[in-house]
């Protein structure tokens, strides 16, 4: 493999965006994860794309109505993460040749369980052939720019905060692949936390209503990687002194002698939202979470280096900055 | 080859439709150019996205450069005839293993070249490895409701005319194809025709503003496909007395014993305007376009049966329904 062929997703967005003649005043900074342009004097419209592709983002198992709704899912959660509303969704859709009718059926079906799931529709699209599977989204809708949550914005001091447990994809994803060896009691909901992930919408435009969240992001490359995201983007760090992990990566790490902060950290395709929040108005945000259904849980606070630091008995220790990168990660 | 292997881009595209909830109130039916979603009582929110697959829409001999502006170039194509001015837009890129800094440098200002070159900027993307390269664009737009030209509207009696002269690209394609065997003196025109596209965008926006004309779409699938595609919107047929035939693709057709109708109808990849306009204000839209440095020729009538007829020397020919549908055309 040559070095070129080790360029991250990362360095290949760096490169073409050097490239770019740039906009000015774009009121979402490029490298968060939605991009915006101004309505009106208070209205931004929100756009975002993502690509799903069949040889990298389907694992083994997933149906294609699971993928074509997983497709929307993983746009759905960077708008939820942003405190906006999908309306409106375009796909465009690259298909291998001999692809049945019955096939594109159920990709259709799985597309607009998706949107509607997240009160969104389909609107347009576009498909032509290709020699994966390439599910296209793109997202649109319009927002208040003062609820709009950046990663930017993360001060020392603040509270850091998710909306959920993580590790289960991790130890769902081994499932599927077949490397993880003692059996567990959890097996269906872990691969079910990989097959039907949840963006949690809800939960993010409460929090884009609070204004009280001074970065947002989702967990879709890895707790690890969100919480370096947000670092990067506010020049901050962070001491986590409460690992969200979910029971049921508790359990199946210690029956597979895994290190369970391994599958809380470094996994992936995990769509919760990871929030900074002023400590003072921490109340508000939690209560619009909870006013929802949700949870938001405290997991350690904005410090003044620039690193990721976890706490776990009373040790400090380094959070790398890897997580689910697609190009660099993938075992294919 | 299967029946399934042959279902066309149309027959995929309405079988993803039949599976989608519609939105209510859509200010532009399924299956025009674009889509939109209306943003205040006075405009629309207009949205496109269209992929761009190497193995499908990349001819031979054409740079990483040319593929990506052409990529920019056929969604801004979409915007033109629809008279709405691009304002930002998305790159979803797919590439395949072991491409260089170089050759991703190289994409990149191929876009921000077909960008810049229709005043738009691009403001944000994604990327992923795919086996192809595929770069899927998204456009994004404001529009008064007013100016919108959709492919509907279309009035027996109205005149049909378009913006320039057809055959180039079919020829040059066959040039970059080697299947074209006399030699010819036009082989850079007709070759730079395939490889540098231009999207009609002034004169679809001036078009726009003269709300004169009652239908529009672009060639790209070929003339004789977007007659068809008015016909079918609009439940009207065409009679045309004068082919837009360009003077190279003739001669390159008597050159090589071809039909130089062939080459004018049902190529594709010519980004043209074919607009239909109520004939006592046709000298609105001519001078519209003659204003921003074009040319509107007419080239038919509008009719009342549900057929597409060309008129030669006094004698009545159908005009076939087909044209540059990608899965069924494609020779690969």
């Amino acid at each position: 493999m040559s070095v070129s062929e080790q360029l991250g997703e990362r360095e290949i967005i760096e490169t073409l965006w050097k490239q770019m003649e740039k906009m000015a005043r774009m009121p979402v900074p490029f490298g968060d994860d939605v991009s915006a342009f101004s309505v009106d004097s208070e209205r931004l419209a929100v756009l975002k794309t993502d690509m799903l592709v069949g040889k990298t983002d389907v694992p083994p198992n997933m149906s294609l109505w699971q993928a074509a709704r997983k497709a929307v899912v993983m746009n759905v959660s960077d708008f939820a993460a942003k405190g906006v509303k999908p309306s409106v969704m375009l796909i465009s859709l690259g298909l291998p040749r001999g692809f049945t009718k019955a096939k594109i059926e159920e990709i259709g079906k799985g597309l607009n369980a998706g949107a509607r799931e997240y009160g969104a529709y389909i609107i347009g699209g576009d498909t032509g052939e290709a020699s994966d599977l390439v599910i296209s989204v793109s997202l649109f809708g319009l927002a208040p720019k003062k609820s709009l949550m950046l990663r930017s914005g993360a001060k020392e001091g603040d509270f850091v905060a998710v909306t959920g447990a993580f590790g289960r994809t991790a130890a769902g994803l081994k499932l599927l692949l077949g490397t993880l060896g003692a059996e567990t009691d959890d097996r269906d909901t872990l691969v079910e936390s990989v097959l039907m992930p949840h963006a949690r919408l809800k939960e993010g435009l409460a929090l884009g209503r609070t204004q009280v969240v001074t970065a947002a992001i989702d967990s879709s490359d890895g707790l690890a990687w969100s919480l370096h995201e947000i670092a990067r983007s506010s020049k901050v760090g962070f001491l986590i002194d409460k690992l969200p992990a979910a029971e049921e990566a508790v359990k199946v790490a210690a029956a597979n002698r895994l290190d369970p902060s391994e599958l809380v950290l470094y996994g992936g395709e995990e769509y919760e939202l990871v929030v900074t929040v002023k400590p003072k108005l921490w109340n508000k945000a939690a209560d619009a979470v909870k006013q929802v259904g949700g949870k938001l849980s405290l997991i350690g606070k904005v410090t003044r280096g620039r690193q990721v630091f976890l706490k776990v008995d009373g040790e400090k220790r380094a959070v790398e900055p890897r997580g689910w990168e697609h190009f660099k990660s993938c075992t294919c």
